[in-house]
């Protein structure tokens, strides 16, 4: 569901964010292995090892930051997040049998659906221990709430798999729990360890959530439109994994009686055939849906940056709205 | 690996941790489910409703009443354990391809394997909760630590399937992670959230450790050797899924040339015929094996009890001991 490179492009990051992101880096690295089980570190390296955009650390680091927090428990819960966020990748490769993310070949491919399972519950165990480390009851507290969502979502989405009139709300549900709600305990917890006011919290959380819905909904309609070199992913995979996604749910609900025999045969019976992506890309820029996606995930990311105004005005704070345009760039 | 009856025959169960095992599968049942997923509850139920032996929660619990706790964190803590224990079924589920256990099908034949990855999770999460809300950063922090512990050891017992010359010190590695890890955490847990002295929790620990070796080898050896109507359980699972556990691996070491070439088959190249476990077993038993594991496993049951020594003496402590006895009683 989501791959577009947050890596390039991001010339205003402030040089304290590059040096916090290379100490994360660090401790992903010295983490990640095993002492009794080498076979961990040789997986883990390779889940990790695509790079990534680390943006959810991003967020972590910049919130603690943007309130002058001057520990390392930043770095510790920007490393947990992202541990949290790979092993939720490991497990997916397992349920989803997607062949491909970051445009290399998922662990799955490479190694069976056991060990996926299993270093996925390792990594979760590693993020866990990081948590702790940081010793925040609060930012423990946040990061356990939003395991559960994050589960959930998983299963809601698998629950309604094949759903062709898949509701508009659910699909704001998954994505919700799918990503925003680890880009906004990414975000909060920043502000939690730094000490931040109660408003300055809220403002961080309402800042991840915004800025997490506009970037899957950006990176749902460019599974049907981006460029794959620039993406550094196939397009077209949610198509061919026959997953519902906002650009699909707008093609269904506008369809004509061809093209609902159309997305019936791809996205119900499964039964795909040679330039039938193309097809549905067609429909749905002849339709104006993408562009009206994107119109949407702008005006997320509109909010997201409004969302700042209640945090303190400094290069972090400045670095955070710039990824809040960056979020919703039609090409990066 | 486990399976063996510890429900009845706990005629000495004190009526305090009765109580509080009730309270713990009260608050599993809140627990289990998830407002907006209505199937998380349907598979949950079903991981939990085989009731199992809850073993892990009454440590939890007796460790904590032992040392005179009257709060109620010790039911949030013992329910967290039960909930890592179920999420490690439902992922085991996935991996072993098992079909049956505790006595009913497994969660994985009723749905996919996808499920089970994702439901594993959530249980991983709500843990995760119950943890936060003991408010017990040290618990908290053994759990992390045990949660890594775990999925290593699966790991390492992954990595190192098929190989018919496993050491018996990589198979005590194995349970040590998979089992006795656990049983640790859940007796230690209970020590520090009654504020026990270290050289209390030290025991605490320790008694676990050793139940959970004994345990687990007792269960090995049954499996080679029990009823499977007192077992609640099929015997010989590990035997058909090829997993070479302590009796196997003795097999193998004392075999003869003949010996060798049959177990070379059934576990290397898989080829297992009709008569094949009867034949493993009447081996195990001929050679000795299965009553040499009896007597090892009684020897960790003894320096279980000694543990206690260390603790307050009281009909906790004396449930304990009795728990240790029961352990590795050849029948339930």
């Amino acid at each position: 569901m989501e791959g577009h490179q947050f890596d390039n492009s991001l010339a205003d990051l402030p040089a304290e964010v590059a040096a916090d992101l290379e100490r994360v880096t660090k401790l992903i690295q010295d983490r990640a292995g095993s002492e009794t089980v080498q076979r961990i570190h040789t997986i883990a390296e390779h889940l990790f090892g695509g790079g990534g955009k680390r943006v959810r650390p991003m967020l972590t680091i910049c919130s603690a930051r943007m309130l002058n927090y001057s520990g390392i428990a930043h770095i510790e819960l920007a490393a947990a997040v992202e541990f949290v966020h790979t092993a939720t990748l490991a497990h997916d490769d397992v349920v989803d049998q997607s062949r491909q993310r970051r445009g290399r070949p998922t662990a799955q491919s490479l190694w069976n659906n056991k060990t996926s399972v299993l270093v996925g519950d390792f990594l979760f165990a590693r993020s866990f221990q990081l948590m702790v480390a940081s010793k925040s009851m609060r930012a423990l507290a946040i990061l356990a709430d939003t395991s559960a969502v994050i589960s959930e979502a998983e299963i809601l989405q698998l629950v309604t798999q094949g759903r062709i009139d898949l509701p508009e709300a659910t699909y704001f549900q998954i994505i919700r729990g799918k990503t925003a709600a680890l880009f906004t305990a990414a975000s909060q917890v920043g502000a939690v360890i730094a000490g931040g006011t109660e408003a300055q919290i809220d403002a961080c959380e309402s800042y991840g959530n915004t800025l997490g819905m506009g970037y899957q909904m950006m990176d749902d309609m460019l599974d049907y439109s981006g460029s794959e070199a620039k993406l550094g992913k196939r397009i077209g995979d949610d198509f061919r994994d026959m997953k519902l996604t906002l650009p699909a749910i707008r093609g269904v609900a506008t369809a004509n009686e061809a093209e609902k025999k159309f997305w019936e045969r791809v996205f119900v019976l499964g039964e795909q055939r040679d330039g039938d992506f193309e097809r549905a890309m067609e429909i749905l820029v002849r339709r104006g849906i993408l562009e009206e996606i994107h119109e949407e995930a702008i005006d997320w990311s509109t909010r997201s940056k409004d969302s700042l105004a209640a945090l303190p005005e400094n290069s972090y704070r400045a670095f955070l709205s710039g990824l809040a345009d960056f979020a919703v760039r039609r090409s990066h």
